[in-house]
């Protein structure tokens, strides 16, 4: 097993696990509830940690970065509670436990997944610290990367049946996917306040990462079991979705899986070339993961 | 019948009907259209002229602020169409149009009442010119009224059937409905830097009118045609809802909206003792309106 930044991963469930979401109405506790129960429910933490290790490795300390790290885990989980409802996925199992709306109700995973969105940008705007036009830009990107051009509007191709040539499939999940997993690491260099140029190839990082992690994951919704996965295998198929092994055969997936490593870890050697061990983990790590 | 900022609304009308939401992906835009479809049905556009009235209320060019307005809009637009859906209200009508669910799927409805959410931070965020750290107040303010504190859990507590008594009715409105007015005049003060101290009166002025507004809600609910709602009348004694009607009876609660309307002008006298033709038209309005 590929090692992980499992101390950046520890701080970050911490930071979570200390988020709370009150209101004025004591009884809007139901909803909080609903909240953390699918915000606290475990995984690598990917997005957020993508975000730390970006950060050291442009040689600042990551606990600046904390309230971005955390929006992006907040949205995250908001993307998994929406597609897993029944107009969506209509997914029953997620990291072993019953879904939100299975365990509080459709109305109520609904508006969990809304709340968390509203909140991950509350957080960001009123907790990160830094140059105000530089958190602007970062929000900015993060609102880009959720909206039609990012998360929502590739979760609409891939409810759409977008996806039957090879082009099409890598526009759904470059939007889906790609877009959140790349803002993770451009948002903190936009906090740093780096121009385009300098972004250019930690973008083409992220972009391959982005493209890596779809792969995977579609790989190991034929290969994975259903203990490692925390939900039944094959989900893919029996939405008769489009993937990169319905495309390209398992083989030549686990082929492309490679290659897109091997660029990814190029443009991390060009963007950081003093070597960045966390990033270098995290970009091994999706590779060779198993759920 | 009262008269309204038409010409304000009129502004709005034609900057929304511009606004486009592509993607690096042309199929997305089935999503766009769901979007705007729900976007562009019409309706008085309350509170994005509040903003743009408040905005001439203090001396301010409203056109300034339109990147602001269009985000309130955007926010409300995505409400309904979450609160429409089956898990939620059930609603086949909206401003006697289909409701986007009816017309596009529950799957592609929720999508864009997520992708309205995600654009409308954009927008704002990208578009709205001033003081970046006015900006970000701003935009922490519409975050946080329209998170867990604010319209989504307003909406949990409408759903959760929260409401027995007239105090839990007041809170369940004053996040659901009160917040995003609220925001609506009080953004426009953030984004000229007034502080707490100066915003006191505005702030109780919007508080009064988003409760009025609520009141002859609940009042149209039950007094108003189906023409003139463009739904079915009588929606929420279907859904056994709680309500100033169902609470106070019609008669009392049409006092309570004379006495909120008189307490509104009251507060908008204090805010701005020059006058405001426009607020003082939005208030009168509200209380009076049919639909």
């Amino acid at each position: 097993m590929t090692s992980y930044p499992d101390a950046l991963r520890d701080e970050v469930e911490r930071y979570l696990a200390d988020l709370r979401f009150p209101s004025a109405a004591e009884q809007t506790a139901g909803l909080e509830e609903a909240m953390r129960y699918s915000l606290l429910a475990g995984g690598k933490r990917i997005r957020p940690v993508l975000a730390l290790a970006t950060a050291n490795a442009i040689g600042r300390d990551h606990r600046d970065f904390m309230p971005l790290a955390a929006a992006l885990e907040l949205i995250h989980t908001y993307s998994l509670i929406h597609d897993d409802l029944p107009a969506m996925d209509d997914d029953a199992l997620r990291r072993g436990r019953p879904t939100c709306h299975v365990k509080f109700g459709e109305d109520v995973a609904i508006l969990a997944g809304d709340g968390l969105y509203a909140e991950a940008f509350h957080h960001l705007l009123s907790k990160q610290q830094g140059e105000p036009r530089r958190i602007l830009a970062a929000a900015a990107e993060l609102a880009a990367a959720t909206g039609v051009d990012g998360m929502v509007g590739g979760q609409y191709l891939d409810v759409a049946g977008v996806g039957d040539t090879p082009e099409e499939l890598r526009q759904l999940h470059a939007l889906k996917t790609g877009r959140l997993i790349g803002a993770s690491v451009v948002c903190v260099l936009l906090l740093e306040g780096m121009g385009d140029e300098a972004t250019g190839t930690w973008r083409r990082f992220a972009a391959e990462l982005g493209v890596l992690f779809q792969i995977v994951d579609d790989i190991l919704d034929v290969t994975g079991t259903d203990a490692d996965l925390g939900k039944p295998q094959g989900s893919d198929q029996r939405l008769g979705k489009r993937t990169y092994v319905s495309q390209f055969g398992l083989d030549e997936a686990r082929v492309l899986a490679r290659e897109c490593h091997g660029a990814a870890r190029g443009s991390l050697r060009q963007a950081a070339p003093d070597g960045a061990t966390d990033l270098e983990q995290i970009t091994d790590f999706i590779l060779t993961r198993t759920a």
